[in-house]
């Protein structure tokens, strides 16, 4: 008998009548997929309320992008450890306690890898990725190990109840330029139709060898790095329960107000 | 020891090193997500091969609605048994050997349950549906068995490449209307923001109690029925891996060709 077999009857044995919980049982089991918590809609409307643990967000994966309860700075999560890049420029690991509005996170296991050259912008990067990884409507989680000869992050501020939209809090973002820094682009790109449920294209966060430095990368000038992607068929979205989601209208078009927020320098 | 823990430890023992397979191991265990198959632009673009098995869809939930291999017919998954309404109006139990390009599938596990009271159409049973469930941005598994007075059900004839656009193979859809049928209708609702992606709202086929007779819901005159609904917050997506997937523009607006194919008698 297999291993899996065996697993599977177990499984099967633990969903059998008798057991006390409501429905079969749930394993959380590491595998290819890509999972978001909410979707970005519900982030730009202001729902900065946390709505998964972050022991939760680590058992579905130990890389990934997002932001903290409060929209409390960026999230940066790598090697299974999550990071905060306050909105005064400080890096902190984050605590058992906190949670997240909006997180996409995977299991990385690299499918290839691909040397980079030198890159003078955030744009050469994603367009030297556009030719070096497979153009698909799938998803990819991208790892980029290298020198940077100068990167440009932000942060944003810890926000009070009531929230204010996110186009609107990231016109206070803080951004600051760093130069000769080693470290990790944490990166995922989305197919263009996942427009307002998560980012179209390359959504990239930072974190510097030293875990001093990091946030959200507005550009880079790469000298030399190592890029290890992870391309992904499953996407799955954990939904937020609760009345504020539920009675948001998700269907607005706010691809113009997500540009601004994640890529300029001043939305 | 619970089951649950020496569940999780004999996963971690089965993805340890030694392992031969490509990362961590894979279990499908029924939960309360729902699954679909692909996204619908890719349906309505003509891509009608099957991407997954039967026998694999089957594995994801017992519960659902969609499409077999070559548009060949509506697909209708209830108690775990796979049945294909064809384009000849005959209904018949779907082989192994048969799969699906687009499909949307649950392991049901009723949330809740809801005397429906005589209803003089679809619109009715779907604007009673409107009032009695939560409104909410998550995913609901409907099941509804009842005697209808009458039933306008719809197929569409197998497809061969090269494929034309849905739009228009549901031009030659048949069209049946049955009087005085006991049955289930299979439905799934989703958010508006799944367009593009899933079919908004509420999507409905009907299996007869007898399996005769069967098919996607054009509309219905309910004469007394038992709602159970399965409530989901949360969406897996499983996507393709062609090269006719990845090529395709799965960004373009197809919500009034949708709309003609899944509602009209005469698209």
């Amino acid at each position: 008998m297999t291993s899996a077999r065996m697993l599977i009857i177990l499984l099967s044995l633990a969903g059998s009548p008798g057991s006390t919980t409501a429905g079969p049982p749930r394993v959380d089991v590491p595998s290819d997929e890509m999972t978001q918590v909410s979707v970005i809609n519900a982030l730009m409307l202001g729902q900065y309320d946390g709505v998964m643990s972050i022991p939760e967000i680590l058992r579905l994966g130990d890389f990934g992008v997002g932001t903290l309860d409060h929209l409390d700075g960026e999230l940066i999560i790598l090697d299974g450890q999550a990071y905060q890049a306050r909105g005064d420029g400080a890096v902190a690991k984050v605590g058992q306690e906190r949670s997240s509005p909006f997180v996409t996170i995977k299991s990385f296991h690299p499918d290839g890898e691909v040397d980079c050259p030198p890159l003078g912008s955030l744009d050469e990067l994603d367009a030297f990725l556009d030719r070096s990884l497979s153009q698909n409507n799938g998803f990819i989680a991208i790892r980029v190990d290298g020198v940077f000869a100068s990167i440009s992050l932000r942060s944003v501020p810890r926000q009070e109840p009531p929230y204010k939209p996110l186009a609107e809090v990231a016109r206070a973002q803080k951004v600051w330029d760093h130069t000769s820094v080693r470290g990790t682009l944490v990166g995922i790109r989305c197919p263009d139709w996942v427009a307002g449920l998560n980012v179209p294209g390359y959504h990239w966060h930072f974190l510097s060898h030293d875990r001093e430095v990091g946030g959200h990368v507005l550009d880079c000038h790469l000298t030399a790095a190592t890029v290890r992607y992870d391309e992904s068929r499953e996407w799955i979205l954990r939904l937020p329960d609760s009345r504020q989601f539920d009675e948001a209208d998700l269907t607005s078009d706010l691809r113009d107000d997500l540009e601004r927020v994640e890529n300029a320098r001043r939305p």
